[in-house]
């Protein structure tokens, strides 16, 4: 938390944890809707920046993720942010379709009561 | 990504990582402003929902964090959600002043140029 450097730098030092990620919200430009949250390496992390289309590792299949290569639902960065301390990045995104694979517009379609119980937002 | 039990469940089952942590992305419930990513381990999930004053655990002072206990920048949460595998969740909060310990309003203060370059978006 004391590391000024990283905290005004105007370089990008992504910090990648102990399996080589950050973590990656996307969020929606127009609507600010919270779409989803997932993992960045280094190739995925420049991948993204380098062609404006959202990439991300998949810790389940440990491959690369081009967002959308197989559903059709890709997400166009508009902006691409990063945290204080670098370890994780904001992608604002365009979404084409749904973020989530289980066909809802955004992963986190549940509340969560304070007794524990979910119940769907939408 | 198929186990469609976490996914359509309706009680809370957060999956923990192999530090017994999941992700937790703090949003402006008036704004939609992205605020802040950081970490909670069981009991800081439970404290957050029961006493509805956003709790994170610190991985780099490894202790629970009861933010703004310290600076008076707490938040109030107005709706928690959790992700499709349950392994994410988003606050809906009203922050009192800066969520970035920075005194940034955002921990998100910096936007990546597609060369790399950090520049400030305030």
């Amino acid at each position: 938390m004391a590391d000024t450097h990283i905290e005004t730098s105007l370089t990008l030092t992504p910090r990648f944890d102990a399996n080589g990620l950050v973590a990656a919200v996307a969020q929606d430009a127009e609507t600010g809707e919270v779409l989803m949250l997932a993992w960045m390496n280094e190739e995925a992390l420049r991948l993204t920046l380098e062609t404006g289309r959202a990439t991300y590792w998949s810790r389940s299949r440990q491959k690369l993720w081009r967002k959308g290569e197989e559903s059709g639902h890709i997400q166009e960065v508009v902006e691409a942010r990063i945290d204080c301390d670098q370890d994780a990045v904001l992608l604002r995104v365009r979404q084409t379709g749904a973020a989530c694979h289980t066909g809802a517009r955004s992963c986190f379609y549940r509340i969560v009561g304070a007794d524990g119980a979910l119940r769907r937002a939408d």
